[in-house]
């Protein structure tokens, strides 16, 4: 057996508490090398009276390694656990404290979850898991109220330049509700609409102000009660990273240096303030000298920036929270912000901004979910290059839902693209086959699907500010046979749980061949999906047993002598549902 | 390359602030088959003018792998990182997306330090670093005010019962400091001492009352007075696991029901609370019935519990806390406890009673140490076990050392045994040559020691309760030499800080063989520190140059030809430190 592929951790992704009753571990070994595994639970205070074992499922394999996984529902509270692998005539034990050829007595040396607390557990909303989003930036979006636009404003459609503005706002939101009603989304996440100098608003200079050019306070009111009358529920993007350095605060600072009461706000390298040749003497976002970044640490700065999110949260009833730069802001500060919010709203849902490896935000601590750009980047690449093939693919996405606790992965926001990349039709050569396929595994991959505005009618750009292209409302410029694709993928999204929260399992992913294909499955539906994106006809055969239907075109595809036969059209994709 | 071998995670004990400024870095690689491992390292904003690569050390190896550090000292207070292995003509680079053959371009994809907070930096008291402790069981150490005395107590050495009360006080304490300062401990970790009917006081009925058979608060307050006097410290046992079934809260559920106000203090299954063949139908410790487990997240108990915590702080000015049955109370109590307790005093240390695996707990936001019954356990079977070579004892220790953070090893409280284990000279057969070789590793290895009052003069006793057996006052009765090899260790450990903070490394652990070597080092002190727990005469030649002096017999030891040659006594430890 290759030792060296065994791995588990305690209390991490490989470990944790699923839901208040129910425990997931998990352990890895070398690729094709183990047989099966074994789970070795019990009381380590009286383990004879109160031990189980426990056969693991192979759930997935990456390029190197299987990974096994099992449910366990301890019978008391707490237990102690170690594995039993079998390859060949081999068998071999793991405990806390290495690997043995024999048994060692339990429970001394096992891995140990001493005590199962509710308090602990990582709970998202409910909501989340079989929500569909909706990304917003208002300026680019629709323009409601030409009342409140800036005083310059570009046309609507001209192409964007960093600093243009075009005058959309929330109320240019509230009238293109039925848009997103009938597309189907289920939640909105705006981008900034706190008042700042930008475009963007991500240099906030009050951060308890609806910005002038959106709107006010009541058009936000109007804004959250007519989405909820719809069944959609509004995130807003909140930017506590940093702020404008035209802020009153920051300006205070420039002003009085280390005897502004809001020195401490910041981190000053040393006073004055200043910027030389571009580089700010206090700690930046990036290296942008307007977004000093703030001192989450300082207690004053700390309750106002807590009190902002109370402030919205009562004021205006929103849903949850985007978390801008949010992996650059200190955990103590995120901790108190979930206590915070939680207070105020146990259903808001907390997604933090954090493009790589995001667990230690995801402990039920701090947030619910993060943006899931590594998944997005993986997609891309497997659609877009011909070498990367679907094992690779399968091996990718594999490894990365093994990254986080299944109750993370199931609201992970999943994203093909944002504000801030090329628009994901553009990534794709705009290649609006490839984006179907790229949607198509969206909506039916585990993880909380989001839209960027205009994505469902085929808006193309480049990167940032090409991205942030004002919405095209025009229908016969939207390409509205891919609006009807996402709405039929979306509708397909809420109305089955099954791909909401449903085991996800690859049934074929072979090494050099292009087609993907997987299953979602619970106890009320099965799914089988195929990705084809090459331009080759594929035809595939797979070992399930039953009759199932097309749910795009409605033909019925059945198992006869238990398989089932696939035909996969170039550059398509294909859901099938049992019957 | 073993590409299974090679193992990061970031944001763990792989990748943590060590310091405001410093960043330990650690990848593993199959054993032996990597020559050099390499950090790259730099600015996601702006890779092409900060970017650093940094030559990885191999650190330790256990039985599979060998481990790498080093310390990156990032510029700026941000940094994405991947590693580069080498191995014959291979080389292979290592990001978060996984291994790849050419260098990934950077930093998308890269591992990522997105912003050093000292905030979240965990930081253990300065103090604990060079801290030796001596733990007391108050009813066994001394009697000094037989005024108080329970009812019926034992002739002072009888063999203790489960149920035996033996008179001992923290006056009696207070009368032996001496004995204390004599043996040079800096610390000592009292047993619970508040108000329980036992007498491991294990079962609080009062916990803001010193219980009257030991006490009262004025002679509390002396104890704290004198011991500080001596520059001994104080630390507590925080009972918050559980507490008596005769506690007033307790007893007024069984009386009240669900209608008790201290109903949600616990976790009642079943009203009316009660006892059927010994099985309580409410949580409680293991399965003891006198022993209801608190609901620490319930708000009225857990604001009882930290009040208290908070009341003896601020009363006694103790030093720190001890946690009883630590992993089995919620995390979010403990991170309530720690910014309380640090609030009143930063300096205070807090040492969590966890016996597996304990990463959950030092993240910085809980604990700053655990009880390290891990490494008591390896050392005691590679004392007492001929088939334990070496090279297996080496491994093991090296793999725990790499289990935590470099700040949590350097504190962790490492002891041979307690009150809940046997005696550690009963545990090594009764073999005083055994206590030296223990005590010489304990005193000479990472971590903050802790002695077992009268481990130190020869004191056996199989388990509990014959290892809480009374304090032995006659020094006639005592092991003379066992004391003067203790404090002279002792004296030892506290003079240099390299055996407290300096570096550890394995010189010699060869496969077959029962000697150990290492040596401890920092800027100022070199030791090379040799165990021979063997029957037989061992002779070893170190590369290593210079002049080193044994520190028991000031014999002079001199390299030559680039060696040191060693001859170590049957059941001998030999320290020598580098003139």
């Amino acid at each position: 057996m290759h030792l060296e592929g065994l791995h588990h951790v305690p209390h991490s992704n490989w470990a944790y508490l699923y839901d208040k009753d129910t425990f997931h571990l998990r352990v890895r070994t070398q690729k094709e090398n183990v047989k099966q595994v074994f789970a070795l639970t019990g009381d380590k205070y009286d383990w004879k009276n109160y031990h189980h074992e426990h056969r693991m499922q192979k759930i997935v394999t990456d390029q190197l390694f299987d990974y096994w996984e099992t449910a366990v529902k301890p019978q008391n509270k707490r237990f102690s656990y170690a594995f039993r692998f079998h390859a060949g005539e081999e068998t071999v034990w793991m405990t806390e404290e290495g690997i043995f050829t024999r048994q060692p007595e339990p429970p001394e040396g096992y891995f140990e979850r001493p005590y199962i607390h509710e308090v602990d557990l990582f709970k998202a909303p409910e909501w989340a898991k079989s929500a569909v989003f909706y990304q917003i930036m208002p300026d680019r979006f629709a323009n409601g109220d030409p009342g409140n636009d800036p005083e310059s404003i570009s046309a609507w459609g001209d192409a964007p330049t960093v600093e243009s503005f075009f005058g959309g706002d929330l109320q240019g939101i509230i009238d293109h509700l039925d848009h997103l009603a009938e597309l189907g989304i289920t939640a909105i996440y705006l981008t900034p609409i706190f008042e700042a100098p930008s475009n963007h608003k991500y240099n906030t200079t009050d951060y308890r102000k609806v910005d002038p050019n959106l709107g006010d306070l009541a058009v936000l009111k109007n804004l959250v009660k007519n989405a909820h009358a719809r069944q959609i529920r509004v995130v807003l993007d909140a930017v506590f990273n940093h702020i404008s350095a035209q802020s009153s605060q920051f300006q205070d600072v420039i002003e009085h240096g280390p005897h502004s009461p809001y020195a401490g706000w910041f981190h000053i390298h040393e006073f004055p303030v200043k910027v030389t040749d571009g580089k700010p003497n206090y700690e930046a976002f990036g290296f942008f000298a307007e977004m000093p970044k703030l001192n989450t640490a300082n207690p004053e700065a700390r309750k106002y920036l807590l009190d902002t999110a109370a402030y919205w949260m009562n004021e205006v009833a929103i849903d949850g929270w985007r978390l801008d730069v949010a992996n650059e802001v200190d955990h103590t500060f995120w901790r108190n912000f979930r206590r915070l919010v939680k207070t105020i709203n146990p259903d808001a849902f907390i997604i933090g901004e954090v493009w790589s490896d995001s667990m230690r935000w995801l402990h039920g601590d701090q947030f619910d979910s993060v943006m899931n750009y590594p998944l997005a980047r993986r997609l891309i690449e497997y659609l877009n290059n011909g070498d990367i093939d679907a094992q690779r693919f399968g091996a990718q996405i594999s490894n990365l839902l093994m990254r986080y606790p299944q109750q993370a992965n199931e609201v992970l926001f999943n994203l093909l693209a944002s504000h801030d990349t090329p628009r994901i039709l553009t990534q794709l050569g705009g290649d609006a086959r490839k984006l179907k396929l790229a949607a198509a595994f969206l909506f039916t991959f585990t993880g909380t699907p989001c839209i960027l505005y205009g994505d469902e009618i085929g808006l193309e750009g480049t990167g940032d500010p090409d991205c942030r292209k004002c919405m095209i409302w025009e229908k016969e410029f939207q390409n509205r046979e891919l609006f009807e694709c996402y709405r039929s993928l979306i509708r397909l999204r809420v109305t089955f749980p099954a791909l909401q929260t449903g085991c996800f399992h690859v049934l074929r992913a072979d090494p050099g061949e292009r087609a993907f294909v997987y299953e979602r499955k619970d106890a009320h539906a099965h799914f089988v999906i195929s990705l084809n994106p090459s331009e080759q006809l594929v035809s595939l055969s797979l070992p399930l047993e039953g009759a199932f239907q097309d749910v795009t075109n409605k033909e019925q595809v059945i198992s006869t002598g238990g398989c089932l036969q696939l035909h996969l059209e170039p550059f398509s994709y294909q859901i099938l549902i049992k019957r």
